[in-house]
C-alpha cells in the first residue's frame, strides 16, 4: 500500500552531501534532471531515514512554499 | 547589479500553467530537467510578475520548507 | 514498500470537512486524540486524494513549521 | 486581555524533550490527545518562554504549513 | 494572562486592505515604520479576529520563513 | 537586469546582528523604520552573501508565511 501525500512537487534525486549540526542537517540532492536542491530537516530526520552520499530519495516541497522569480 | 537571495534554491523553467483565484494563482513550472513544479503565490504577484504560459522565469525555494522522503 | 518522510509530525485523524475554492482547499482534520487541524492544500491535491468527510488521513507537518507558546 | 492569532491550530500540551544547538532547538511536546508533536524553534525563544520539561505549552500551526496524506 | 509566542518577529501595524477569497484573505498591514506587510490567511481566520480596515494588530512570523537578499 | 520575486514582502534594513551554528544562522535585521526581524538562513547563505554587522539588506517573506494577530 502506498502513502499518497498533498505535496504537490515530490522530485527524484540522489543526495550528494549531508552536513550534521546539533539539531539541524544540510542535506543537497541532486536531481535526475541535474538541478541541485537543498534541504534542512532535523538530525533525527536525516538518521532515521538512513540518508547517506548516493542513496535514492524524494525531494518533497509543499506548493504554498514555492515563490517565483523572474530577470 | 544583482540580486542575491539567502534561499539555496533557484532553479530554471517555463511557466507552464496558471489557475487564477480571487486570493492566490497556482503557477505550474517545467524545469529545464524535466521536471514539473507547482507554486501556489498571490494573484497579484502572478500579475506584477506578467507572468503566462512559457515565460521563462526561476522558482525559488528556501532550504527549511524542502522535505526528503525514502521509498 | 512505504515511503518514509522526513517531516516529524505525522498525526492520524479524520476529514470532518472540506471547503473549496478555486485554487485551495481547507480541509479540517479530527485528531484520533480529539483535538482538530485545519490545513491548507490545492483544490487539485484534495481531489487527487479523494478527500471526503469521514475519510482517514494523515495530518503531516515539518517541525521547522511549529511554533509553541506559552499562556 | 487576550491575543488571539489567525494561526488555526492551537493545541495544548505539555514539553517532553529540549535539544538545544547553537541557533536551533528541538522541543517535543506530547499532546493532550497522546499524540507528539516536534518544534523546531530559535534557541532564544525556548529560552526566552522558559521552556523545560513539564511545562505546559500550546502548539501553533498556520494552515498553511499543513500537508494532508493517505495510506 | 498574557501569551507568549515562539515566534520571533511580531511587528505592530494597522490594517490596510483585505482581500477575500472563499478560503484565503489577503491582509496587507501598514507598520508603524512605515513599511507595508501582506498577508495570506484563512477567511475564516480574518473573520474570527474580526479584521478591518484602521484595526489595529500585530504582524507574527517565524524566523525560519524570513530571507535574506542583498542587491 | 532586476529580478522580480513573487514574495511580497521585501524591507529594506540593516544587519544588526548574526549567530553562526554548524547549518544554520540567525540573523538579526533592524528595518529603516526602527522594527527588528530576525531571520534563520543556512550558514552557507550567510557567507555567500557576505552577511555582516551593518550591511544593508532586504529582507523578505512570503506572504503566505505571514500571520495575523490581535491584542
Amino acid at each position: 500500500m502506498e502513502m499518497k501525500l498533498s505535496a504537490r512537487n515530490m522530485l527524484k534525486g540522489r543526495v550528494k552531501n549531508i552536513v550534521k549540526g546539533p539539531v539541524s542537517s544540510e542535506v543537497t540532492v541532486e536531481l535526475m534532471g541535474g538541478d541541485t536542491i537543498v534541504s534542512v530537516i532535523t538530525k533525527t530526520s536525516a538518521e532515521e531515514l538512513k540518508l547517506a552520499e548516493g542513496k535514492e530519495v524524494l525531494v518533497v516541497i509543499k506548493a504554498s512554499s514555492v515563490m517565483i522569480a523572474t530577470d
